[in-house]
């Protein structure tokens, strides 16, 4: 039910950002605040047998339903950027992109040794950007808890490269 | 009571984006989920006199107060990004910055004719991202209900420059 929801609600764009791809944009859905509230709901239900002490969300469309997420639960929202945006001193973690390198950031001072930390995005495609997150927070001593994404292109596979990092991965459509 | 809460969290990075500046980092309130909470009421708080139909919050601290809000006054969010980072179809304005130009968008099909739009983001400083996001919301048939801010450089007088837009101009702590 929620799921049809959520499906109805996404534009398909085609050649965004580049040729070939059929982007999913979820912008329609923000429109509607009852949904908002349905999909924050249950992204937090699913992880709610995690004892989490932080949820790490990816700049910029994680920041969306992450902020909501990091309400519900009580806990504190950590951002993870690009290269070069956030302001005070941080570790990075480079990896390989189809085309080139993409650098992740998370404040140094981030998340405590030994804390829970669950990653969000809006969206896991070939899990690049999941998985730097996932090294972030182990490189500042975290546990990464689990994943969670709204929208999931399951032909992608990129759940299979997170479970080395979290076998609790989920998301609330699948393509 | 609560500004001065907000100002123990927030951090003063010296040089950034660029020699000269001290960015105030928000940040650290992210890690403080009680007074993430306590903001949001407030900020919605301030604008509690206005009918609003939709907040248009901008790329991407804008984003992390601009989801709680919308959710707390029940309506829409409007996503404004920079060029090129909105997958539909846009309108876009650009603005003078002390070096070089910069370009913002919305999607066209954000709002409707006759809403009442408040515009949100993090911080003003000059004013010319707020100016950007009420053109855009005027390109559309919107009317500009008001601005609202966490934090306001006063110095830079930012605010003189959104009077011609609404008069209803809020910040939680100012500089």
């Amino acid at each position: 039910m929620l799921e049809q929801k959520i499906k109805e609600s996404i534009r398909e764009i085609k050649d965004f950002p580049k040729t070939g791809i059929f982007f999913k944009d979820i912008t329609p859905i923000l429109k509607n605040p009852v949904l908002v509230n349905e999909i924050a709901d249950e992204l937090v239900k699913q992880m709610s047998a995690l004892k989490l002490d932080a949820i790490a969300c990816m700049e910029s469309r994680g920041f969306w339903f992450g902020m909501l997420m990091a309400q519900r639960l009580n806990i504190p929202f950590i951002p993870i950027r690009k290269l070069g945006k956030l302001p005070y001193d941080t570790l990075s973690y480079t990896y390989e992109l189809e085309y080139g390198k993409a650098t992740m950031e998370i404040h140094s001072d981030a998340l405590k040794k030994g804390w829970n930390v669950l990653v969000h995005d809006d969206l896991l495609a070939t899990g690049g950007t999941a998985c730097a997150a996932a090294e972030l927070i182990k490189m500042q001593g975290g546990v990464v808890a689990g994943f969670s994404f709204v929208v999931e292109l399951s032909f992608l596979s990129g759940s299979e490269r997170l479970e080395k990092y979290s076998s609790n991965i989920q998301s609330l459509v699948s393509y």
